[in-house]
């Protein structure tokens, strides 16, 4: 059953109980669909408990030993001490980790109940609290003596956005927990930042966009309208140049046009995916029809065009950005565990507001294959970059050194821009949320997962279910009604857009359900059992032919995980292989299969030749067959030690 | 008839005469081959004489103007007048632009005699002087109060590369007419790098290698042993982590392992070539087979796996760098102006010490389409980084602003780091010294150009030859004898790899010559003719199947220079064109002409897609055939406005 969540309320701080209550990360005030939070859906087993209990376990402790040993933590108490700048450590944006790691214990907190971490939580965040000044302001890098003044730095200087991931933390804590220091803290940060950027006050906005969406979630809390006000403003100044102009130009912080203009998505995709996701919930807050349908275009664009097979988004490493359309590079996808966190925000954003399953689907690709492929199978360490083509096995990174952020090796324990860690734990902490969504006339399950639901449908009553699967690894879900009106009422069920052939049984009786949402509109007794058949069999995929890097290459998905060759099965590089698709990828005790072969083409002097217009083909000799060879699910691979990898094979048919 | 090249040797400076004279960039004291200089050769008609004098009439004028108007030239000042720091402009390297154009300046003095030209020379040496400090230290960024001390940021300071480029710039002077103030200068800075940097003293090496190729041609140019020694010091050092770390990685600036250890080239591409080129100039004077060994390795290897169609180099924007082997994406080709620039240093110099035919090959190929592409046709802006495919047409840089270097525009003006540029120019008015050599036995021309070549054969007395072609349009090149010996010598010409079925028509017999060198060995008299005729007609060539972004990709050639499909020819976009190899290119009127339709998928949500597994193929709907189009030369393209052009298109056979 769902963890209890506290709705506590306490003097000095107005959040409505009813605003508290069922830890939502996003609760909008309207919309297509209402989302259930922690205190509606856990998570029970399967796929997404086990990498949950690894964060539990593990991966927070992590990053909390990590923020320790670089001193990032420190810095506030150097803050206090009076030994700033001179003892200061880290890049500017380090403040950030601390407030993302106290969203990710707030989530897990609320989640778990676990009372341990809920200590660990508040003494990290009596030395935060003992760093913010009179006036609300806080941050570790600015304003001191020796120090550059505040907000004299807009374009790289991250304070605003500092303060936006401790507000996001603020919000997290609220809604899991209630008032206490940590939601102060945040508040104070967020009135500050309302008194220095008002409409009449300094005209800046932040190179880096996260302030915006903190603060519509804030407003959210806490109905005051004027963090709502200061989102938009935010929202509505950058695109006009206000930052200056730096050597990516002002695309890449999003500065060159209003949100509002663009078509898709471009510049520095974290950027740009924060952007968007805050101005999907300005859009709904203000019921502005024209700016969601903007922001709802702009995605479909980007998913359809800058994207990859992952979800992974982010095909430039200079500039950490967006490529062109089409422009897809495997094996320079830059690809950013934190874009992928971004656009899971972003996807469930519109998702809730449009009901769109694009945005499901693109949710559940982007968590399956880049937030569950950063963090190692031991939780001790992290992809900062997803590429879909490791040409060389590179290195071991060292374990007690930070690592830079985009290395050709495996997973580092930390780095020394370290964004990527906290997403993610984060982000699985607060899982439960992308689970489940509810309106007046039921409940939709956008996300299976052993799991169970339970909420108020409108003004019909309680509903309880239980999800049982194995899902991704066999595709049946079976969903059981525990608690039900006696009135009727719709279960939707998300089909993927993979999902071609799903059959649906209802009381003995099996349909075939297209891609889509399949409902089941009936007056439901506890014991009743819906059975989703989800077709997860392996399947070759193609890629757009406007993609020129994946021209003459096949791809292998099963379900929704994206499926790689790594050297360490195939024994031979991966640089050289091609496979055949004559006949579908073969399933050995849950293990995929491909043909593979390898062709090292002579060595020459120059690799680009003449020859006769009748030979325009790749040259064959040398072939070594290797018969079959295992696949393995791209979020696993570099498990075993350095190897070379491709999601993408060519094809010698 | 070539330019007359002054030999004066004055007093207070060692150059002894016979080091002064014919004009060369790079003059070993040993060799395969003997480099001819200025003084030896001239380029009087055709393509290159066309860019020697845009570069006369234009290109020096706007690199002068704009290092006036950018405030570089008037930092030194500045520098005099006691105003820097606060009135210092550019970035930390900018004196190395006053220097290149310096050494271009003086290279254009020694080629035309042009009096005008060296006054302005003069003018501009006179400032540079003025801020030399008493102990030879000169830099306008460092050392004074409120600068950064000396040498205090080796890993990005630029201090030493500047001196690189000031020793350059003097030992063009010294070459082209002797000792003066320039050189004086040059050897004052040159002799405070070595009491700085030597054997016992400072143990550093620069960020970006370019003093030691300078240091070893002042030693060549004085024979003083000092400035060897301090090359060497410098190549030796290097490559053991002394620079310490950075983001992008001690492979940067090639400081992760020794360049005698290096088996192809890593890191950024112009700092790689530079370090390269010179150590090929220390091994050749320091005897040293091994070291020349592993350089002439190093590069064949990079020539093989790591090189774009069109010789350029650097295939990441991300650190500027060499990407991995066979990883060459067209449309993320960095291809820096500067990296051709140097790869053409360092092939001419592995060709003067080996005689190898892939270094000539290299220098064409690099001439042709990366130097040559830079420049616009009305020599007023310039490409710093040469892309294989532009996407979107981009937009037309600002006539009065420095853009940004890798902008997706037009040629640009100048740009903030505007290395570029005077780079090309230095290059142009240099580019008689990389048509011939010469040895004992005779004369080798390895570039064909309209040009006179009068030079002295070992013991055995003058030859004077003049070069008549319309190459690279026509394939005809007729050498005749203006003077010879009596006795017999041999005429060495040029075969490209890629001119098979060469033929070479000696006294009125005609013979196949194989791609290398094809020789002629007898008693020349006054008025014989040698013709070779080189088959430039159109070619398709194939890349190596291991280039994975080429995949299923075809190029046109035609003799050494790369065609492109530009959409300004097209009428539409080249995103979507394929082409048909089953004929040859056609040539029209000398327009060369491909097959061509575009194929615009319909737009789906997501772009990978299921298929069944005997239909991988691309979609073939929605094909608009546009008949036979015009390519035109990869250097000349963008030059009719903003447009889409690729170097690569994708076959539909």
């Amino acid at each position: 059953m769902p963890a209890t969540v506290h709705a506590e309320s306490r003097p000095g701080l107005l959040i409505p109980a009813d605003r508290t209550d069922r830890g939502r990360p996003v609760a909008p005030s309207t919309g297509h669909w209402r989302p259930l939070g922690l205190g509606e859906v856990s998570i029970d087993d399967g796929f997404w408990a086990d990498l949950q209990a690894l964060n539990a376990t593990t991966m927070l402790a992590h990053c909390e030993a990590w923020i320790e040993t670089m001193g990032w933590s420190g810095n506030f108490d150097a803050a206090l001490e009076g030994r700033l700048p001179q003892d200061r450590r880290g890049r500017e944006f380090s403040d950030s980790e601390i407030y993302k790691l106290l969203e990710a214990m707030s989530w897990e907190v609320g989640r778990t109940g676990d009372q341990g971490l809920d200590a660990r939580l508040r003494s990290l965040v009596a030395r935060v609290a003992a760093a913010q000044e009179p006036d609300g302001y806080l941050n570790t890098r600015f304003g001191r003596p020796g120090q550059a003044p505040r907000y004299s730095d807009l374009q790289w200087g991250h304070e605003l956005y500092c303060f936006g991931h401790l507000i996001q933390a603020g919000v997290a804590r609220a809604r899991t927990h209630g008032d206490d220091e940590l939601v102060r803290i945040a508040v104070r940060a967020a009135d500050h930042v309302c008194a220095t950027f008002g409409a009449d006050a300094h005209q800046g906005v932040c190179g880096h966009p996260e302030i915006e969406v903190a603060l519509v979630e804030l407003y959210r809390l806490t109905g005051e309208h004027r963090y709502l006000d200061q989102a938009r403003l935010f929202i509505e100044r950058r695109g006009h140049g206000v930052l200056g102009d730096i050597e990516f130009g002002p695309e890449y912080f999003q500065d060159d046009q209003p949100v509002r203009q663009t078509t898709v998505m471009a510049g520095h995709a974290v950027r740009a995916l924060y952007l968007a996701a805050a101005a999907a919930d300005l859009a709904v807050e203000d019921h502005d029809g024209e700016l969601l349908a903007t922001i709802t275009r702009q995605t479909a664009t980007t998913l359809a065009r800058r994207t990859y097979l992952t979800g992974g988004m982010g095909a430039h490493h200079e500039g950490e950005s967006f490529g062109q359309d089409f422009e897809l590079p495997p094996d320079r996808a830059y690809s950013e565990t934190c874009a992928g966190v971004a656009s899971v925000m972003l996807n469930h954003r519109l998702l809730l507001a449009t009901g769109d399953p694009l945005h499901a689907d693109a949710v559940e690709r982007t968590l399956y294959n880049v937030v569950a492929t950063s963090p190692a199978r031991d939780g001790n360490a992290f992809y900062y970059t997803n590429t879909l083509h490791q040409r060389s096995p590179g290195s071991v990174p060292r374990a007690d050194v930070a690592s830079a952020r985009a290395s050709s090796s495996l997973r580092a324990p930390w780095f020394e821009v370290s964004c990527c860690p906290t997403n993610v734990t984060r982000t699985v902490a607060s899982l439960a949320a992308y689970l489940a969504t509810a309106d007046d006339d039921g409940v939709q399950i956008h996300q299976y997962a052993g799991s169970t639901i339970a909420t108020r449908i409108g003004a019909r009553g309680e509903v309880a279910l239980r999800v049982a699967t194995a899902y991704p690894d066999h595709g049946s879900v079976q969903v059981t009604v525990l608690r039900s009106p006696e009135a009727p009422w719709t279960l939707t069920l998300r089909v993927p857009a993979w999902a071609a052939g799903a059959e649906l049984t209802v009381g003995g009786i099996t349909r075939t359900v297209e891609p889509g949402y399949a409902m089941v509109t009936q007056a439901f007794a506890v014991g009743d059992v819906v059975l989703l058949h989800l077709p997860v069999a392996p399947r070759w995929t193609l890629p757009d032919p406007r993609i020129d890097a994946l021209r003459g290459q096949v791809a292998v998905e099963r379900g929704p995980i994206v499926l790689c060759l790594e050297s360490t099965d195939l024994g031979a590089t991966v640089n050289t292989v091609h496979t055949r698709t004559a006949g579908p990828p073969v399933e050995h005790d849950g293990v995929v299969h491909v043909p593979a072969a390898t062709r090292e083409p002579r060595d020459g002097s120059w690799p680009y030749q003449s020859a006769p217009q009748d030979t325009v083909q790749p040259d064959g000799r040398d072939v070594v067959d290797h018969g079959l060879v295992p696949l393995v699910p791209y979020h696993r691979w570099a498990n075993r030690g350095p190897s070379t990898m491709r999601v993408w094979i060519p094809v010698a048919d």
